[in-house]
């Protein structure tokens, strides 16, 4: 029975048709929430979140609600049998039952794929670790299909920490399946993307790379700047972490020479790769992108729960 | 759009109609519950506490759930994204997405002000640290007008840390701006009302001010008896704490001399200025007080999220 | 009004035939989930975890979900009014108007007795210390009774931690209570059952106890096998509990010896007491077990606040 659950682990558990149906059905929710606020009603999310991540937990919880379905879980290891020294396999095997379905968020790489093999119920990956973070990843694009129309035929500067990133080599796998997609990447040579990510996505994917250690060279060109977060915690030493916090930031002065349909985006929460006075910017898409993680995360709920043809 | 949503962040973003409008509604729902029980059905309230209050967080959320509503937020700080470095202004613009009402409790004064600010739903301060705690004045005044058939023509005595107290500054502007009251403040010297807060008062509204150093010296006139904890946490060694904070404390002895229909309440959670034994006596208020707190946050959330007229 | 009101803080509050009520309803819940999906409409389980538990709380919260309910609560007494000095009656007085249930997981023995004694609702102790668990209990008796037909005329071999583990103290107490109980007790002679509880059910009830050092001198001839986990927290120092964890060790070896129809059971987590590839085996009951937990768990709700017989 347990092989009949359909789970989101990795963005490529989905085909490009599931991301696509999903996405789609996002974009009605949003257009006709009412018609969806009982889709989920007696279903039970279970958000187990072995690391603190209110972001997250907190838009896949709205999420069930806006269904009319209802949340339990912890947002922090502490408060978790964890610290028993019970092993996540036994953990899922007693949680299945309380719920409907898991979302887990995790410090370390692969748990949610462990916690899949031995749940009854759909797990869908909250984060793990520098692993992946697909529910991420669809809330780029469903925010790309809204205001770009399609995802395809797009020039695609994504910039900062492209090494450590778990949402940009989530975005980068998942984006390269989709037609025609050029990347710009831009970073640090420190903060490269890792090579053999690189070289997987040109070898298996009709894509373009080109790689820049400066914003302002490819800026002009670009139909989508997607930035991020230099994550304090990703470094072993402050000294490092200053040095570069500053190197690739997003200014109005950057922004005067970029597309008048330019897109950006940035995963949230920012540090400041974004001058407060971008935000005013039409261009500026980053807090509307939050918004729609809730949509298409209802979409991914209703879709893994199969309710979503009875809206 | 955002200016023409409705906060309540000081007591004094309500008219006086406003108020008794809310603690009327509050009194019609005490009375008449099931009529409210899917008034905020397919709502959601954000519950974001910087600090832990276990008491005003879980008030607010049975107020909710009881409206036929849905909760969901942290109660910590160390849960959130404050970790990652995020603006409290950022953080506000993306949970608005997540829920349709925000309750707000944070360390910093004027953290809920700033909050709604940025809110394009309406924000609720949940107290911001020595400053406003407003819907525990909304509590103490539904609770007078409760037993006391109206909020006007009163001598209310105040007693304890009149200095740090934000329960007692929010309510003491807040009264003074109804009819005929009259305060007795009882206080050691070092923990008067602040003279700034005094003089605003005397100059602004039509009340009376007495203030005394002993309890036993204006409780036989009183006709409220508002007891308030010395708060450990504002004081900056134990000794002092623990010289104050026995000196004013109520014990049967001392109502003795009090007026029949006197009537104690008490913000709680107390330490020892009621003494047990006064629990029994019927003008000990102060568990009804904590009652109404719920009723009158349902009457808070209907007329914010403009629902109260389809009860 | 107060002493109208029905907690279980003890196994042994509840008769002979409640506890029978109790089971048989959750049976039926199981049976029947959506007959039930809607019983405690408006109602409100208020959780106050003074102590951690993940698997106890979320199991609570499920069970009230999936009746309809709803949950408020805290999980950690760091985010509770217990930092601010107040008496746990003064908090039990507040939180009940919060709520129309109470469940209570304290670290300290009698504190869900104390809280029944002011709380106007049922509560519901969750574990308190070393003391009692009992919906542990009921959620061991229902397993019972649904994999074995009833609950009488068994040999039931309980092996561990029989000195400190509540969970065991409570089963014992209780399984006495039916017909034609034995009792096979394996444990290090270090963590025997306590004298007094042996003689106390020795003298009180019509069943026979047979104390063992080894599993295998009495494995072949139980019908159910209870195995505990040895608690680290439970032990003063690392090396003594690393020599006893070892010793009480199911595997298939030693299960090869016992009968085909025995029921292995564990109240969870474990740690290594019971090897992962016994878990194959159709004789593991305790995921089953954990799952029943929810069941009993309903059907216990619903009787508190008397609408079981609205299903």
């Amino acid at each position: 029975m347990n092989n009949t659950v359909k789970h989101l682990v990795d963005p490529n558990d989905f085909t490009l048709e599931e991301i696509n149906r999903v996405i789609d059905l996002g974009l009605n929710i949003q257009q006709n929430p009412s018609q969806y606020a009982r889709l989920c009603e007696g279903k039970i999310l279970g958000t187990l979140f072995y690391e603190p991540s209110t972001r997250t937990r907190l838009s896949f919880e709205s999420a069930m609600l806006r269904l009319g379905g209802k949340v339990l879980g912890f947002s922090d290891a502490n408060t978790s049998a964890v610290k028993k020294g019970e092993s996540l396999a036994d953990t899922v095997r007693v949680l299945d039952d309380y719920c409907d379905a898991l979302v887990m968020r995790h410090p370390m790489e692969g748990a949610p794929k462990l916690a899949s093999e031995y749940a009854t119920v759909p797990v869908i990956n909250g984060g793990d670790g520098g692993h992946q973070h697909p529910t991420q990843t669809l809330t780029d694009l469903i925010t790309i299909k809204k205001y770009k129309g399609q995802i395809s035929n797009l020039k695609i500067a994504i910039c900062g920490d492209l090494l450590f990133g778990r949402t940009v080599h989530s975005l980068l796998k998942t984006l390269s399946r989709f037609e025609n997609i050029s990347f710009y990447l831009i970073s640090p040579p420190e903060l490269k993307i890792p090579r053999h990510l690189k070289d997987y996505l040109l070898d298996s994917y009709n894509i373009s790379i080109s790689e820049f250690t400066d914003l302002e060279d490819c800026i002009e060109d670009a139909d989508i700047l997607y930035m991020t977060r230099i994550q304090k915690e990703r470094f072993l030493n402050e000294e490092e972490y200053i040095r570069l916090r500053d190197s690739y930031i997003l200014t109005r002065d950057k922004l005067s020479e970029a597309k008048t349909n330019l897109m950006v985006l940035h995963p949230l929460p920012r540090n400041n790769e974004i001058h407060y006075d971008v935000d005013e910017d039409p261009r500026a898409k980053y807090f509307e992108q939050a918004a729609f993680g809730v949509y298409v995360r209802m979409a991914l709920i209703s879709f893994l729960l199969e309710v979503a043809d009875h809206a």
